[in-house]
């Protein structure tokens, strides 16, 4: 049970975490901060949160769990602002989709080895209070990246956290995290952007009616938030541009290969892709 | 009620449409040819067809209705086979991606007249007759493809034919469907070979584990037989190309922006992607 938990970002991901600790019963008072007022005010009448705190440091007070929950380039400012109101007890988490961070995150921090990241990943194209949704981590998987500055019982503290809300938790080191999920999320994300963007383009009044699956799929995160995802893309550069040239190169050499109408070269492309598939999906 | 229906290619797409037409009683007998013996007796086995032909003129002969159902590559030469065969009654639809080729069919068919094309927005990554299902049509577009040649009956009667399965019709002309299913539907697959096979190479293997929704829906299509596709990517070439190199440049724009670390114009192209997204999805 958490006397009091700060939430920090009253957004969707940060909003169903606590729907969720409070659906197992786990939280007795949550004190939520949000630069958007009008983001705090919804949670608030959402019962996600029970109070509104003037600044981040004032939500964080006296708390014994602080989510920070904001965009990814607000985190370790974030983490800045809280420090001097942190007790030596209290945990600290984000959920930010960026791991790289989490050094400068521990270096703002007063007792950095109360600090672990995490990353569910469970996210969607919604955004903001009203998408918030107790269920929302229920067989996702969750990272958590401790270093070696963390407390062994700090990570089992939030492992068992995100395991009370029915997510799997995986331990990896930040940066191995953030190649990965360069490859498993950031970059379906650019391709999904890129699809989207070229179809934004004056098109024939019938095709919204002949959308089939592979359109509403292949697009459907291009719904998202643009500024959470700016974030992200800018934060995981490094591990991101290569496998965004890999992209680029595979659609260069699927686009020859129609042009010259070579079905051996279009059909290797092809064979290559659903090994990726198999490659990538968990079977299941 | 169809006394006599043949099915030439006895997969995914036209065992659905029987177990469909069967499941509305529509259907007296079922005679089917694949060019893969295999998959006309699994078709058989499975109650999609109630004999096999020895080929595919012989499937049509005496036949009140042929579903064309190859490959679109074969789609031509297979109204060619039967042509001799068929009956001045006999309506004849195709169910290929790519209509362009529907004055090669007219011209291949003795009663042109008779001959309507139809391409039912409903597939799926799986193949084969063991992925046929009767509801595969409900509530799924399926564009109807007369021309100037075309009977207005024949039109009407292709047209309840997939009404009866559930599916919602809608008529184009060939040239304009290719131009829309480009759009809709070839270049989200593009995509979805270019990411998988990007993601084709040595990865970390926690990888699976962490793959989340936007990787499993973005590559989704990517697990589709290659052949299908080879041919359909081959045949749209001329409405298709113009496309992937859109969404090659805006690829490249995404790429640049993050290589800039440039959040402004980062942010332009999500947001375009953002609207992209809402016009070509249909509400809801």
């Amino acid at each position: 049970m958490l006397a009091h938990l700060a939430l920090i970002g009253t957004g969707h991901i940060g909003g169903s975490l606590l729907l969720a600790l409070r659906a197992q019963g786990r939280v007795d008072r949550a004190v939520g901060y949000d630069r958007d007022a009008s983001v705090a005010r919804r949670a608030l009448a959402l019962g996600i949160i029970d109070e509104i705190a003037g600044d981040a440091a004032e939500a964080a007070e006296g708390a014994a769990l602080v989510v920070l929950a904001t965009p990814v380039a607000a985190i370790v400012e974030t983490a800045r602002a809280i420090a001097p109101r942190l007790g030596a007890a209290c945990l600290v988490t984000d959920v930010g989709s960026v791991k790289s961070l989490v050094g400068e995150v521990e270096r703002a921090l007063p007792y950095p080895e109360r600090y672990v990241g995490s990353h569910p990943i469970a996210g969607s194209e919604r955004s903001g209070p009203e998408a918030a949704c107790a269920t929302l981590f229920l067989g996702r998987p969750c990272v958590v990246t401790p270093t070696a500055r963390t407390a062994p019982d700090a990570v089992d503290e939030i492992a068992a956290l995100w395991e009370a809300v029915g997510a799997r938790v995986e331990r990896l080191d930040p940066l191995r995290h953030d190649a990965v999920v360069a490859a498993t999320s950031h970059l379906p994300h650019v391709a999904a952007f890129a699809l989207a963007a070229a179809l934004e383009r004056p098109l024939d009044p019938v095709a919204p009616h002949l959308a089939g699956d592979s359109l509403r799929d292949g697009t459907r995160v291009a719904a998202s938030e643009p500024a959470t995802w700016v974030d992200i893309l800018a934060a995981n550069r490094a591990a991101l541009l290569p496998l965004v040239d890999a992209l680029g190169a595979e659609l260069a050499a699927i686009r020859a290969a129609i042009a010259a109408g070579d079905k051996g070269a279009l059909r290797s492309c092809l064979e290559r892709a659903r090994r990726g598939r198999a490659r990538v999906v968990e079977a299941g």
